[in-house]
This record gives structure tokens, C-alpha cells and sequence, in this order.
């Protein structure tokens, strides 16, 4: 078994949790077999009483792999 | 006054403020005098299209102590 | 352009994002151009079955400058 | 789903992997249900020309839980 | 040879290693074999012009182990 | 309930927490309400033989705010 | 010259060096001129009586690049 | 909006902000809208008199998104 | 002596040293007696062809005080 | 009693655990007493198919010193 | 100017300050100018109730230098 | 194939990558064959309007061994 990472900046008006759920959304566009995500730095991009929350997610997905260990 | 830790990973699908809400939950119910929690590492297990947030905290609970400083 | 940090730690007893939000709240009170916040250590408080969520944020704003570089 | 964590260092004439896997037989004996282990720092003792392979392992174990989320 | 590890806040109003020392000393009461401990975050609790150090203190053990690696 | 935070440099020729106590008295000049310290880096100037132990504390103190979270 | 990055998580029932090992091999399939890999965070995947050792590993290769600096 | 992270190591013997510059120059040749880059590990290959900086940079760029959060 | 610390980010289109240099100047127009000052994270902003160096930088300042220690 | 550190990397294409080996008995050769090491960064120098498994390691040593504490 | 480090560990039954100051005392033994210290890991050895305080401590001083920058 | 690591604070009043240069350049009088540097912490020393970049800097070199693995 192998994994590989993509890391994704997730955002959303709403809150941090949306924007790690946002960030594993856009990865699963690109890449299948997602099996795990960790949350890394947290900004809040503020404009004036607007706040976007803004999440690094780094997603572990599966590799298909033939070939034995 | 002496503290001790416990570290425990708290999960919920609604997301990390539910997990560290549960993580204290499971704690109360083995130690007493809970006095604080500190966030670890937040990750999200993905199964398809469900999420499960993955909370590590920190316990730290008041010990019953007699004896002078 | 220059940028200046202003640490402040938020609290409330609804959760991470709003103890966020009042960090940023509270510090609009004394700074202008506020343009982002960093989310440090998140902290909870217990009080028996009460939880207050503490978020130390690091707010970045923008310095009003005359001058060139 | 609750998960706890302990700290355990295991110790081994052989290497890193078999002291890991001391520290994880090691913890087996008093928690049930463990699923995984983070290596932390690995330090070796020197004892004139023999090594011992000490790793600091995370251990984590399912807690049986009834309630709900 | 196998060590757990316990973390423990220990306190006092006197200094820094004192509150190393209660730490350890609590420690004492309920594991035996005490070998060693690691300092990590050092707090001042500030009650007007009370000081109250708080040492976060790692305390390693040795766990009496019957059979070989 | 707002916490803010300053960074002051502590020193002494006495010790790290007579360093500690000083940065702690001069933020108390300017700053009310002092709740806590966190020790950071320590160093000692050294100038031949006298050594001077300088101890970087960040200080959380609370804020005085009106209005609801 | 120009180096990119790719992280890959590599597992073995084996051992560490095994399971990086294998995230070397599995990122010669798809990229070319690995030059280094770093060793991250190690974890081992407990299944009952089974170890699986999972090893972050991340490589860097050479990209072909015409023009100068 | 989503943002995406790749992992560049520019080099340069002229100094470390042109291995930055180098770094972004060839992320440009494969990804769009480039936003922000931020430095790491900062090194310096060494043979003999000639000296080449090489920066680690993590690259954040716009992904072109239809949806909503 | 007690020292200050206050957190600034300084910016120029020339490179690093010039974004740390711009930062100190800054500084100098509130704060008096500059002693040194460490660079934290150094991020560059990309707008199409132009870059612009962002410097963290921590400026400690020697504070004015009366009394003894 | 005083210890120093020097800091060595070791390589062997045979695995980490030969790597730390080879950096403690190369350090054995200009220091005597060895009491411990600590396992820093592990790296992989790739060339082609061949490994070389690289391992920083921390060396302490104990200081034969005349005098008392 | 420029300045070397070395890394020694003091050691002292008396507490983590007289620790440090033997560390510096031991260095002072084998180097010059001799211009400031950094404590890094204080961990103490117990052995049964005797305590003795360990400081890793990085020491930095002044290298004599012909030539001009 | 052995390294071994010196670590040297280099500085110049004409910036950081000077400064780096300058601490390999001392480090090139007592030790042959280095191999790379590893920026570390960068700060700079005020005294005035004039500043000192100062660049902590790890250098690897390797050790002639005769031997095999």
C-alpha cells in the first residue's frame, strides 16, 4: 500500500470546519481513494466585517499499485 | 496544587468543536476536576462522502493532594 | 507597506470560530486595516459541564506609512 | 468513537523497529483495541560497544464507549 | 527494558525547580521506578502580586517486564 | 472574556525566575490585570565572569470590554 | 537548477527502511531524477498481532529546465 | 475559493532571493495564478570557492473552481 | 534591563534584506533604543510578474527603568 | 558531572539503524566515554537504484572534569 | 565578526540555573569570549529521591579574525 | 561516508547571504571538504541606524575514513 499527499487551502465564509470540508471537496475532483486529511495552519482573511476562513489541509489519498512489498 | 494530563482523540461527524467536546465527555467519566483542554492535531478520517473530525486533546485535571509546598 | 501583529486570545462558549471572530472583534476596537489573523493554540476552559473555547489569534494589520522603499 | 493515547518507550539490542515493537507488545498488556503507533524521539544508549535502540512510541487504543455523538 | 511515560504540571510558589521537584515527588505516589524527567512548558500563574510557577514535567519510568526482546 | 498578550524580556543576574519576576513586574506597569506568564527562550549574556539570565515571558492579561458574546 | 517535491507515504510489513523504500519506488513510476528523500513522521498500523510500518517520506527530483539563472 | 501548495527548491549562486525568484519562475511554467510563496529551509551547496543558495519555497496558487461553499 | 518586543512585517519589491531593514525603520518611528532584531517567516506575494518580499521580523527595544532588580 | 554533543551523520546503504552505527563509531574514534545518541533527520541520497540511508545523529559524551559543583 | 557554538550539558544537584552555570564554566575551560548562552532541554535524572538538574546548553564566542568582511 | 557538523554564526553589515558566506568562509580555515550549510536563525543587531545581519549556519563537511561498512 502507498499514499500520497496534496496540500489545499480549503476556504468558506462559514467557518473552519467547511473550509477543511471545501479543501477535501476540490481534491476529490482530482484524485480518488481519499482516506484522510489533517488540518495544518488556520488564517482568517478579514475585510473589513467580513471573515473568510481559510484551512491547509493535507490529504492522504491511495495509490493503485500492482507489484508486491 | 499538582495537574496531571490524560491525552485523548475525540471524534464526531459534526465537526472539531464536537470532537473535543466528546474527547472531555469520555475523560469526565474516568477522572475528576477537569480544569482544561488544549487542541493537538485535527485530522478527518474520509470514508466517500462522509466525514469524521478527529480532535487530539490534551486533559488536564486537578490531582486531590495532601502535604505542603 | 508595512504590517504590524497584535496577539489576542478569543473566547466563547460556542466554539473555535467564534472565539476566533471575537478576537478579531476585540482588536478592531484599537487597530485599523485589519487584513488577517493566524489561529495559535486553541484552549478550552472547564467548569464542570461548561466548556469556553480560547482561541489565541495573531492579528495582522496594516501600517499607515509615508514614505518610500 | 474515542480513541487514548500512552507513551511508552521501547528498548532493543536489534534496531528502531524492534524497539518499537517491544513498546507496542508492551503496551498491549494492559489496553486492548490498539490500532496505531507514532514514533517519536529515538535515542540510543551507548554502553562502551553495545547499542540499545530506545523509540518513544505514541500508542493509540479504541475506547469501548456506549452514549452517542 | 521498557519505560512509560506520565505527564504531570507540577507547581509551586517558591520557583521553577521546585515546582520540577512536586511534580516528581507526586509522581512518586503512584509509579515507582522514577528515572528520569523532561521540562516542558513553563507557566507563571500572576494573582495580583502572587507568582505561583507552573512546570510541565514529562517523568519517565521503568516497567518491570518478565520475558526477552 | 479578551486576553491580550505582550512579549518583555526579563533579566537578572540572580536566576531564570528572578528574571521572570522582573518582566512580569514591568509589563504590571503599564498593563492591568495580569492572569498569566509563558516562558520562552532562555540565555545568559555572558561578560567574563558575571553571567546575566535573561528569560523571554509572554504575558496574557485580560481586557476590560463591554457588550455579549 | 530546479528540484521538486512530492510526498508519498510508503508501508511495509517489514520495517521503516522498507516502507521508504517503497514511496521511493513508487515515485521513480511517475517521476524522474530522484535525487533525496527525507524521512517525516513514522507510524506503524497495529491490525491485532500485524504491523504495518508506514513511512512520510519526502523526495526531491531534478527538473529539466532550459534557461539560466 | 481553493487554493493548492507545490514544493519548489530554486537555487541560484547569487544569492537566496534569487533561488525564491527562480523557484516561482518555474512553478509559472506549470500552474496559473500564482499568489503567494513562502520560504523554508535555506541551503547552501558547497564545492570548493563556488557557492549555490538553494531555497525550499511552497508555492500557493488559485484553483479555477465553479461551485459554491 | 528589561527589553520589549514588538512584531512587524516589513515589504519591499528588492528582496529579503530590504523587507528586514524596512521593518527596523518602521519600528524606529515608535519605539526608541533598538537592539536587535529576528526574522520569523519570510513569504513572498506574486502578482504576475512582480514580486514582493515580506519579512516577519521581532524587534526587541531596550526599555527605560527605574529601580533595582 | 558535564556531558558535550557533537554531531555526526552517518550513511550505509544497508538501513537507518547501520547509519546511526557507522556515526557512533566514527565519533568513537576522537571522543571517549559515549553515554548516548539521538536520532536527528533521516535522509535517502537516491542515485539510480542505489540507496544510501543518512541519519544525524546527536553524540553525548561525558567530560572527565576535575572540581566540584 | 564571527562566532562558533558549542553544545555541552551542565549538570548540578542544586537546581537548573547552577546547571547552566556549570555548563558555561566547563565551556570557559576550552574557549574564549565566551558571549552568551541558549538553554535548550532541561531534563532532570532521579534516582530514588536524589534529583540532578541537566541543562543542554548552546554556547556562542567570539572567533579572533584577521581579514575584512 | 561520515559528515560531521560545526555550527558558526557569520555575520555582515551587507545582509544575510553575506553573512552566510562569511561563516563558511571561516569554517574553510580548520576544517577541508565542506559539503553544504544550513541556514538557521537570522538576526540582526542594531546599534543605531547601523545594522549587522548575523546568520546562524550549520556546515557539513566530510570525514576522511578509512574503513568499510
Amino acid at each position: 500500500m502507498v499514499y500520497k499527499y496534496i496540500d489545499i487551502v480549503g476556504t468558506s465564509p462559514k467557518g473552519t470546519d467547511y473550509a477543511i470540508k471545501n479543501a477535501i471537496q476540490e481534491a476529490s475532483k482530482t484524485v480518488k481513494n481519499i482516506q484522510w486529511a489533517e488540518l495544518g495552519r488556520v488564517t482568517v482573511k478579514v475585510d473589513k466585517q467580513k471573515l473568510e476562513y481559510q484551512a491547509e489541509v493535507r490529504i492522504g489519498f491511495k495509490v493503485q499499485r500492482s507489484g508486491n512489498d
